[in-house]
Formats: structure tokens, C-alpha cells, sequence
């Protein structure tokens, strides 16, 4: 059983609620609750010691984390996020100095991000820290950029810069909450999604039955720690291959119909000159990921991080 | 440490955000985010195998309790429950059957409350089952019911019977949402709490420094399964001692000025003919809990359940 077969499964019966816009299977939830011109954005997630962090990591990182995967998953939707409430898992015996360094981290990346830690419950995890970060969020009406709407011809467009996330960028990446808003304010973007799982995992999730990307290999945004951790053999993976399966990349994938693309790598330039956005391909009418070499062309398979099968 | 010491420390210095009306330290959270008329409530609540429930305990149960506790809460503040998200960390080996029943359990709850499942996320969680369900609801604006407020002369009172949860009750109760409405709508209430931690423990929390409790032996509400477990001696406690300090018995405590009481139990026999109502004492101003027998009178210290001390 993977974790996507069996969310399908206990999802998929779900009542419908005249509130409810969008339901399981995006980034966030998207709720009618009647705030005049805005939307409610909804999301749960969690990281667990030994599975996404290691018992060595930075306790202030770890805090960065539980609460930078939702603000990553807002992102997504181009929302603005309002108010967190945390569960904190404990095993017995845990160091009360290691929480309160967790939790200020997370509390550090809560106020940078103006949003209010607006309670939590603290329960007993035998074995390892659990933390949950449950986040609210809003996005104008009519705003809001789900998984859905892919058509052949959008071009593929990647931020910063991918792979390597395992040496450190998983622990400190910076949620791309500005871009992400700035994005669905100004562009007909028709779908987008944060790469948790890896590009090979999550680019999928934007296209529907029918439809194919074409990837240009030469245009991947390898990041310097693919292309180190490759020299090092601490991988296997070539550094595009890196680039492309590594789970935990946290940056914004998104698709935008022909005939905007010059407009927008202007624009972001003078916005974000320090991040990276790069158009990497092209939707196509084919099934199926094909990386297109200056020689030669393969197919990606779906083999980014999965839970259950390939624990990081 | 304990769970309270700990919760106080993490979240002493938090950042004071406008849209904030109540943050940490109450059943739920509250927010305003411009609903015209109504404030936002905002919960997250754990369940964890071995602590909450046992791996043997029937599994849809385990789903309506993890559910049923966050409603609970939402009760508490007199509010209305709209949507959940659910966090299910699993692990390694998993039994599927087991999960979607735990899964169908909680979904059967939350539509029979028409409280919609937005989403989730699945993570592997070594050990044991940890389920966390993070809640938002609604309150009409000037209606919210906080653990603030109590004065010397409040009556008090409670729903329902109270200890020997741990028989079956804590896995099969009924969130007192119509109950908690009612009351909020109807009459002066002072502020309200969940009973989770016993009487005992949950009492001094509606109770400001200065301020103490009477509590009349005679009208505590003691339920069928205390006097069971005390004759079988599956407790040490006495009835009364486990009606007082048991927990999760998920009933609602009460704080009502004096002069309401009649009107209060005359109309909550006629709108909740199936469910006890128990004046069980007085706020008084002089600190502490007595408890007062026919021929003598005793403190009860708050030694209600407290996680990291006596798991249950």
C-alpha cells in the first residue's frame, strides 16, 4: 500500500459540503466560510524524528521545518497564510532545552511570516518526536491555483534550483510565499504545486489523463548540492537525475499557457532578482515525463519520494 | 515537566497579532477573520495508540474519538464545528483493513455533525498509531464562551455522569455541540470548559486567583460504570473520588451567576430530556476545591490526569 493508493481510498467517499471548494488532493483545502472577497485555505502536515529530521538535526531547524512545509503548501495556492495551531508528539523523557529551541524555531518562521501560533496541544509519541502543524490561510476569491487545468502547449516553469535538498536546503528552505502570491496576482497561471516529492513525483500531479511533458534537460536547475553530493559519490544519481527524483525541494512548479513566458522571466527578474526561475518545458499531448538530451531522450518515471517505500 | 509547565514555557513569549482574540490556553483558539457576524475557532488534538486507546480497541471508536475530542472543545466555547483536517502517522507494517476503519469511524462522525473532511496527510510514524485532527468552527461574534470570567456566588454545574470513562465511555461519547449551543445562546453563561482531565483538574481552571470551589458530595453526578469498577475493585477510588478526578469524560462544566439556575434546569429539561443536568456547587472566594460529605468536608487536589505523570 503507498500512501497516495491508500489516501485515495479513505478519501474517497467523502460527503460533499456546499462549503467545501476544494477537498483532499491539493496543496491546501479551500473553504467558502463567507469572508467577504476571500477564501479560507486549510492544511495539516507533520515531520517525525528519524523520518524527516534526524535526531542530530538543528532543534531551531527542525521548528523551521514543521511550520516552512505548510507556509510551502500556501504558497502553492498563491494564498497568504494567517494562524498555525501545533501538536507536539513527545516521547518520555525527551529534553525540555530541545523543544523550547523546536519550538522557537518554529515560532521565529511564524512571526517572520505574520502568523500567529494561535494554540497547541502537547501529547506522549513513545520513540521519537511527532509534530504537527495545522495552518489557516487566505486567498482572494478567485485567486486560488489548484493542481488542475493543465493544456498541451503551457510551458513548465521551476524556482530556484533542485536536487541535493538532503544535504541541508530540506532543514532551512525559505517557503515561497511572496513569490507564489506575487505569481497568481499577475500571471494566468493555470496550475501549480510545491515540489515536495521531486519533480518526477509532482509534475504528474498536474497533468491530466492525455497529457505529457516534454523536459529539457540542458534547462533543469541543478543545484550546487546535487552537482557536490554527485563529485562526492554521496549519491548514485547523476546530478540531473538529482535534480529531478530528489524528494524535498520545496520550490514552486507551476504552468502557464503560451504566450506570456517573456513577460514573466521579466517581470520576475526585477521582483525576485536573487531567486532563480527557469521555463524547463513543455506540456504536451503524449502521457508520460521524456527528458530530451542534445543526443538523446528518456523517459522520467514517477519515482520520486514515496513514504512507506523509501523512507529518507 | 509537566504537560502544563511545558505548554505555559513554549508559549509565553509569543507574538500578540491583531486578528488573535483568544490564543493558547483555551478549549479553542479564536479568531477574527472578518465573517460578518461570526469569530473563527481553531483546534488541533491528538490521539495516540497506547496512550488514548488501546491497539485492541475497536477501530471505528478509535476514529469517532479522534474526532469527537477536537468537538468537543469546539462545544466548550458554545460554537459550531465546520471542517476538519486529519493527520494519520502509521507505522511500518500497517494493518490497511485497520486504518480504513479507524478512517470510516471518523468520517461517520464528522457527517453526523456535517462537519466536512478537507484534507490530510499520511506519514509513517514508527511505533504506534497518531492520529491528529486539527478543527475549525464558527461562533456568532459576542457568543464565545471562554474558561475566563468566574466570580464568588457562580453556580456550577455539569452534563452528564461523570468517572469510570476508562470502561468505554472515552471511546463512545457523545460531544455535547447542541448542549454547548444551547447554553451559549440561552442564558448568562460565565465560561465553560471539556471535562478531560477529571473535575479535578479542570475545575481550577475556570477558577482565577482568589477564587475556590464548594462542591456538595451528594449532588456530584456519578456515573454507573465508577460504582461498577469501585465494587468489582478495578479502582481504588471510591465513586465519588473517581466521579471527581477520572478523565475524559468529555462532559461540559459550567459556570452560571446566581438567580439563572431555575430557569437553566427547567429548560434544559425540556429541551434535553435524555441528559443529566447537575448543580454540583458554588464559586467561592476563598481558594481551593472543598468538597463537603454530610458530616465532614475535604479538599480535592488537582491530581486529575496529567500527561508524562499517569498515563492511562
Amino acid at each position: 500500500v503507498d500512501e497516495f493508493e491508500l489516501i485515495q481510498k479513505l478519501t474517497a467517499d467523502l460527503p460533499k459540503q456546499e462549503h467545501l471548494l476544494v477537498g483532499p488532493g491539493d496543496d491546501c483545502a479551500v473553504l467558502d466560510l463567507g469572508i467577504p472577497g476571500k477564501q479560507l485555505l486549510f492544511k495539516t502536515d507533520a515531520v517525525v524524528e528519524g523520518i524527516h529530521f534526524d535526531a542530530t538535526a538543528d532543534p531551531e531547524q527542525i521548528g523551521h521545518k514543521a511550520i516552512a512545509r505548510p507556509l510551502s503548501d500556501v504558497a502553492a495556492m498563491g494564498g497568504t497564510p494567517i494562524s498555525c495551531v501545533v501538536t507536539l508528539g513527545l516521547p518520555p523523557g525527551f529534553d525540555p532545552d530541545k523543544i523550547e529551541k523546536i519550538y522557537g524555531g518554529l515560532k521565529n518562521t511564524a512571526a517572520r511570516f505574520q502568523v500567529s501560533v494561535a494554540g497547541g496541544e502537547i501529547t506522549t509519541n513513545p520513540g521519537q518526536i511527532f509534530i504537527n502543524v495545522a495552518l489557516i490561510g487566505t486567498i482572494d476569491c478567485g485567486r486560488v491555483l489548484t493542481r488542475q487545468g493543465a493544456e498541451a502547449g503551457d510551458g513548465i516553469f521551476v524556482t530556484g534550483e533542485l536536487g541535493g535538498s538532503i544535504s541541508g536546503h530540506h532543514l532551512s528552505f525559505k517557503p515561497r510565499l511572496d513569490e507564489g502570491r506575487w505569481l497568481a496576482a499577475n500571471f494566468p497561471i493555470r496550475s501549480m504545486i510545491d515540489l515536495s516529492d521531486g519533480l518526477s513525483g509532482d509534475l504528474p500531479r498536474l497533468l491530466r489523463e492525455g497529457l505529457g511533458a516534454e523536459i529539457l534537460a540542458r534547462a533543469v536547475p541543478i543545484s550546487r548540492e546535487a552537482k557536490l553530493r554527485s563529485r562526492q559519490t554521496l549519491t548514485e544519481k547523476t546530478p540531473l537525475l538529482a535534480a529531478l527524483t530528489d524528494g524535498e525541494d520545496f520550490e514552486l512548479l507551476f504552468l502557464l499557457p503560451r504566450g506570456h513566458s517573456v513577460a514573466l522571466l521579466d517581470g520576475w527578474k526585477k521582483q525576485f532578482p536573487d531567486v532563480r526561475l527557469s521555463c524547463i518545458g513543455t506540456v504536451v499531448a503524449r502521457e508520460g515525463i521524456r527528458i530530451k538530451d542534445q543526443d538523446r531522450s528518456w523517459t522520467l518515471k514517477p519515482n520520486g519520494y514515496v513514504h512507506f517505500k523509501k523512507p529518507q
